[in-house]
């Protein structure tokens, strides 16, 4: 995502250039900068950094002294541009022609102890970068990886107001509990035993500014789930949240496409993009959000089983790859006996096949896989045995990437999985997939009541390389529609009173959609971890290293908010 | 602030037009419409609401009854424009040249017992308006305001990204207590007996960025205050963050005016606008936020009085007000008595002064303040004496302003206030006047340690017709004086250990400011409240008539975040 503005980066500032912006153009001007120390060498050259470039700073005269500054101390140098002799040109900095001839320093600010040194060949540990990440935010990348992400939240704001009329809505982050969903963090108050809870999402806002006429309605939006045991999560995170009304499904589909190929026109493939239903993505990748940069598709082979030897719900499946990878050695046996055991289903690897089955099933089998591919197979109750066989998958992936075997596209693959299931079976009944405001498929309607689990949702995930990125839905707009799921959920009604006048004061159809701006940013800029995009992340236990949240907090606060811990 | 952009508001949507936009340019063409339904007349009209205007659309055959469509439902509308009869020409509705002539109509949702009818004319008290918010959101000046609102947000975000260089950094809400300061809420966690507390603003975390080499950061932010006992007052609201590194106090006040001229370009005087310091606000308007739309100037009258009868630090000033007002009542000289007491001040109206005072000091007093002036007299501890006299001056402001003698500038009046005392005298000792990472003015260091009230701070508000709408300050990038302030203030210095960490590893001279939006949106937009900005605001107590938030959470709830209530 290229800069695309003619900026002002040192308007009211008391520096006329950044330390990247300097080249020939320059020479012979008289300049002020400020930076970083980032090198000393020789007593002579300075080399200086900030958040644009490094620039090389050189004493002609033997009347300043720098050789005892700290490096990462601040400094500013007036000084006047000159050439570099010819065999001192760097070509590898985009300054490397030029030098600031200094005449003035000054040292605005001494580094003290550095915990670590901004050498990216000696990087520290994440524990150390975040306890101090005032210091590890200066490494190029985080500074590139922070700009980029304002510039892509920049771009989605331009195509959103300007392009498409949506009104950017700030909603209350202290709200009452909502019934279902993720674990909200509670605020206690100073009306004893009342307590607001942080939202999870805009979600009810959102729908009522569709019933309250606000028809394109986003926001950008900060969200909290206290879900801290899940790897890769924060305790607060950002979404882009949008909602339309008079809109369905394929509206919101060709909206977010519209916004993702106007944000990253570089990267997406031309909209429209790849739906693929769950039913599809389950039996042919065992996955919601299946990575479809390489192949390994699954082979259903029911047939190859005698009918009389099948349990109910039985199916069968076999995932074929290359048969270079050889034989699975014993250690990753045991992970694929694990996957089996956790899922109920039995499977064979390739080379028990024979064994098991014999050669006219083998040769059965290699007709449907490819007489050139080897394969695992899963038998079991059909949603288990894909489920188990897609786990299976994304290992033989690695061990043949790990190989160079894997064939996968340059490109990064963005697809949608539609047609949801509704429900599913939960420990103490009907569970929603989605959210219980998530609307039935209107084709499905009347399974509610006799085949629940049979009825499809007009819901809709975006999933990148594998990564669920965004998920949503058309809404339900009817109260009565909405109290019924709401009932067969289990939920109480009364919790969502307000929501549910909302609905019945006139409310007009609507859908909607959130991405989660962390992992997609995370995603487009191929980092580690979602950590590594969050100027202040917490650890995946909710800690943050640099404060020491959370903390004790004292006697008298919790008088004030009448609680007391145990 | 006008729309500048050609917007597609139908894109991604079923509906061909909204009901704003169709005019005589449109006849002939078939269109589809969808809206609530405002008006119903003869059984042949319907007017059609969405957020972009209304629309009439006329039944020209008798199949299509829609008499028992309750208002406020939510209809779809095919038909073809045409112009109106001349006779039924409506010059005041931007559609009112045409009609809809309705081919289909269909009802996508009925509005069921509205708790209030959408007319202007009988708009409902504010309780009732907030219960019923995505009702109250359908009035076209809430419409307008949110409109107006992300217009304004979008525009500073375009200057400051665009042609400034800034980037917009998310800052985290659950943190660590920042000691002194407004009242935090608190979270607590899984952790037994510890919480996060949620940001009273991004301070830490900017200035954080700014030793991070993110120099130019700025983020519309949503902060957190516990203060619900204070009027007008949200416990959650949104402030305009900036910070700039390499800059003093200068550049931010020019780009701040700057940025206002960009984003209010009618509103807003030629910059540079107005300074004015602490001292002259306080000497001649008794407040620190003074309201200069209207004169009502203080004289100094201390030489009237004889040197033998004044009290220490005594002072004395009069508030000039045209002669016409006339006579205090005796409610208003009640309501100046509680004035008086409340600062321990003396204070001699107008009709009184020559019973005190005598003829002599009368037509001194007239020479000063004018001949065709009447005035009022505070007496006693210069800072007293002025405060008193700001609060009796607003008094005379209203009542000159309902009489129509009050002489008001007809544009907003924008200035700054500078110079501020750094610390304020407390009851347990010094106070931050502003907050503890403010720097002193560099002409006052000696003083710190001799005299630390006569201490300026580098500190600055800007103030819109007597309202404070943000303030800054240039801030102490030195860990050592910043130790030294702390300690001054009394307060903990290891609570802050990450922050003083970072001003030691290098961290660049830096100065920031903070609008608050809400309160901006609120003047600017001339609202009575700034629950009227919000698209969904809590009452001055901090609880949301809509949902009930906050509410009571269950036993396992409590047990999982180890807490009790008491």
């Amino acid at each position: 995502m290229e800069n695309c503005y003619s900026k002002h980066y040192n308007s009211f500032t008391y520096r006329s250039h950044t330390c990247g912006e300097l080249s020939s153009a320059q020479v012979g001007e008289y300049v002020t900068i400020c930076g970083w120390v980032q090198y000393l060498r020789l007593s002579k050259f300075l080399l200086l950094r900030d958040a644009y470039g490094v620039l090389q700073c050189t004493v002609s005269e033997e009347d300043i002294d720098f050789s005892n500054i700290p490096l990462e101390s601040v400094v500013k140098v007036d000084g006047k541009v000159s050439l570099r002799p010819k065999n001192a040109i760097n070509s590898e900095m985009s300054t490397g022609e030029i030098e600031v001839i200094i005449q003035r320093l000054e040292i605005l600010s001494t580094a003290e102890n550095l915990p670590f040194n901004l050498r990216n060949y000696q990087k520290p540990k994440e524990q150390l970068r975040m306890q101090h990440r005032y210091i590890d935010l200066r490494f190029p990348e985080m500074q590139s990886i922070l700009r980029l992400r304002s510039q892509m939240l920049h771009r989605m704001r331009r195509f959103l107001v300007e392009q498409h009329g949506f009104v950017e809505v700030e909603t209350p982050t202290l709200f009452c509990q909502t019934p279902g969903g993720a674990r909200e963090f509670v605020v206690p108050t100073h009306h004893a035993g009342l307590f607001y809870s942080l939202v999870q999402s805009p979600q009810q806002f959102k729908q009522m500014l569709m019933s309250g006429g606000v028809d394109r309605y986003f926001q950008i939006a900060r969200c909290y789930r206290d879900e801290t045991t899940r790897p890769d999560r924060q305790p607060e995170f950002t979404q882009l949240d949008v909602e339309m009304s008079f809109t369905d499904l394929g509206g919101v589909l060709s909206m977010i496409e519209s916004l993702l190929t106007h944000t990253f026109p570089k990267l997406m493939q031309e909209p429209p993009l790849k739906k693929i239903t769950y039913k599809h993505a389950l039996e042919h990748y065992g996955s919601d959000k299946p990575n479809v940069q390489y192949g390994l598709q699954f082979k259903n082979i029911k047939q190859l089983f005698p009918e009389k030897s099948r349990i109910p719900h039985f199916d069968a499946f076999a995932v074929p790859y290359p048969a270079e990878l050889g034989k699975i050695t014993a250690k990753n046996k045991d992970k694929i006996k694990e996957i089996a055991k956790k899922h109920k289903v039995k499977v064979i690897l390739d080379h028990d096949i024979h064994k098991e089955f014999g050669s006219d099933f083998e040769s059965n089998l290699k007709n449907i896989i490819g007489q050139q591919n080897s394969a695992i197979i899963s038998m079991g109750d059909y949603e288990n045995a894909c489920l188990c066989l897609g786990e299976i998958r994304e290992l033989i992936a690695s061990l043949l990437r790990t190989r160079n075997l894997l064939k996968t596209e340059e490109h990064t693959e963005v697809l949608w999985v539609v047609d949801f299931p509704l429900f599913t079976k939960g420990e103490k009944g009907l569970e929603t997939c989605h959210h219980p405001f998530t609307s039935p498929h209107p084709d499905d309607i009347h399974l509610l009541d006799s085949d629940p689990l049979k009825v499809r949702a007009l819901a809709y995930d975006l999933v990148m390389n594998g990564n669920e990125i965004g998920g949503g839905s058309v809404r339900i707009h009817n109260a009565r529609l909405q109290e019924k799921i709401l009932s067969m959920l289990g939920m109480d009604a009364e919790k969502l009173r307000h929501f549910l006048n909302a609905l019945r004061s006139g409310c007009p159809p609507h859908a909607g959609i959130a991405l989660g701006i962390d992992r997609l940013v995370s995603i487009v800029f191929n980092t580690d971890s979602i950590r590594d995009v969050i100027a202040f992340p917490k650890t995946h236990e909710g800690k943050d290293p640099l404060s020491g949240a959370p903390s004790t907090i004292s006697e008298q606060d919790k008088q004030y908010y009448h609680i007391r811990t145990c």
